[in-house]
């Protein structure tokens, strides 16, 4: 016998129900304030400023992947457009061949420098200023939560 | 002469950081499972499962776009593939033929009903059965608050 699903109470519906569209919106509209202002999308700019973090802007496509997003052929495909801009170069992993490095060139560190004032500026507008400390660290404490939950699928 | 950018502050950045990585890797293991148990995306999930709350599971086009997203284009696209699958059909609306309305059809509605119990399931055990209530209904709020923020954009 099947078990009935355990259907979300009211008050747990009340409350996923935004977090649902947020998901849709919010990547959205920081999506079209960097398509705009930039040319990239938030998935792109994703990609440039976690190179632009890292030891000698330089990290494995596999690490890259789980970082942005846990898709390495979506990575792939977009790391083949950077490239074609000149912003990324790939690269045997010097210390290991099997491996492939994703590499910030010069042109993409200034890429991410002249995107990078308008994406915080939307950040804030959409998200940190809209909200008051206590609900944005309340958000930022349920999302790492979340994102335990989703690492251990 | 050009503003400073405000820059996010170390704990706005400790915030901001996992709900960005959440806009990617929760819709990202939602798209999993639908995909996997039910050969759909999240996206595609969601226009149905809208349909199916709506009166007479009808919705105007732009109204779905608006629930959905936000961008006609992209659902547009999206319908097209449910509609070939049988699960939505698209109508001229009946009271000002100048609108289109998506109908879920009643395959459309078994559709829903299959593979409802399987997405309840992945939310409860990635959101609502990881958090606390109170840490649900903070999400809830927060995301609510920003919903706002994005709707004035």
């Amino acid at each position: 016998m099947e078990k009935e699903p355990r259907w979300l109470t009211a008050p747990e519906q009340a409350a996923w129900r935004p977090v649902a569209a947020l998901l849709f919106r919010l990547p959205s509209a920081l999506d079209a304030q960097l398509q705009r202002d930039a040319g990239i999308s938030n998935f792109e700019y994703m990609v440039l400023s976690g190179l632009s973090e890292a030891e000698n802007r330089t990290l494995r496509m596999s690490d890259l992947a789980a970082m942005a997003s846990g898709s390495l052929s979506r990575l792939s495909h977009v790391v083949s457009r950077l490239e074609k801009r000149g912003w990324v170069r790939r690269e045997p992993c010097p210390g290991d061949g099997r491996f492939v490095n994703a590499v910030l060139t010069d042109d993409g560190w200034a890429k991410v420098i002249a995107t990078a004032p308008g994406h915080v500026e939307a950040v804030r507008r959409l998200v940190v200023d809209a909200l008051s400390p206590q609900q944005l660290s309340a958000l930022g404490c349920a999302s790492g939560t979340i994102l335990g939950a989703v690492a251990k699928e």
